[in-house]
């Protein structure tokens, strides 16, 4: 169903490209809870690939070493929309890739910019994304009606609708 | 430390109590991967302690039945808050509780009003807050100093402050 996963991945990209700040999620080491903190998305691919830089001595390295599957929150109450991204992560630390991804605006975490040796990509492929839309007033059921027909897969939770790419 | 736990808690009803969405997030049965859904903060108590509900025969509560850890991840970008809560989740059938968090708005979620047989709340006790403060253009520095002093204890991430309750 080609077809159907680039429309998923369109809806994907829509919801997602006027974020900023989203809660990238990983697996603490030792607890195996959950551990967040607020991280810019730099990029979104055409193909859904997200893309964040980090300081590579930051402990989300050492738990996205220890365990790939992350979540990614994102509440964007200004065009009310609610994603549950979860994925695989893998740091990338190629410069070209990361010349292309580098914006001004990181000099705020980077002061010495692209010369800091502590800096790497983190790269997440999503592999299932929850979606809610509450353009209307309410939270309103919006499921991918196609993938629901196509796949034949029942839907326990009513409000949402769920992108598998 | 009687009076600095009550700073914590003064300093998270702060930045909780204008929230209406959250990211309510459970570790799912089968994958211990997490799970998350979009959630109205019903009332946030003086103690911290934070009201949500919900139907009984949603995902969630088999999940919360499962595993009482969750987190509660929030974006408020109107005001620039960005907070991490984990904490013990339970369910409170309390009828009088639920009359007393009950407000006409939740009619969206449940048409029947208090007469709806599949209706809980969710109690989350907090037991560790992680924020970040971006009232200036970038995210800055803000820890617990207080709490650093007495605890003596290392923030291995420097970019946030983390309230232990």
């Amino acid at each position: 169903m080609k077809q159907e996963q680039n429309q998923n991945i369109e809806k994907l990209i829509e919801m997602v490209k006027d974020v900023r700040v989203c809660m990238l999620i990983t697996k603490e080491q030792s607890t195996e809870d959950f551990s967040g903190r607020p991280m810019t998305i730099s990029k979104i691919d055409d193909d859904g690939t997200l893309w964040f830089f980090t300081r590579i001595s930051s402990l989300k390295v050492d738990e996205i070493e220890e365990s790939k599957n992350v979540s990614i929150a994102i509440i964007n109450e200004r065009s009310n929309n609610y994603l549950m991204i979860s994925g695989s992560a893998s740091l990338e630390n190629d410069k070209v890739k990361i010349k292309e991804l580098w914006s001004p605006f990181l000099k705020a975490w980077f002061p010495l910019g692209l010369d800091d040796p502590d800096m790497t990509l983190i790269k997440v492929t999503p592999s299932e994304v929850n979606y809610w839309d509450s353009s209307s007033s309410k939270m309103v059921v919006l499921f991918n009606m196609l993938k629901a027909i196509v796949t034949g897969k029942e839907y326990t939770e009513g409000e949402h609708g769920k992108i598998d790419l």
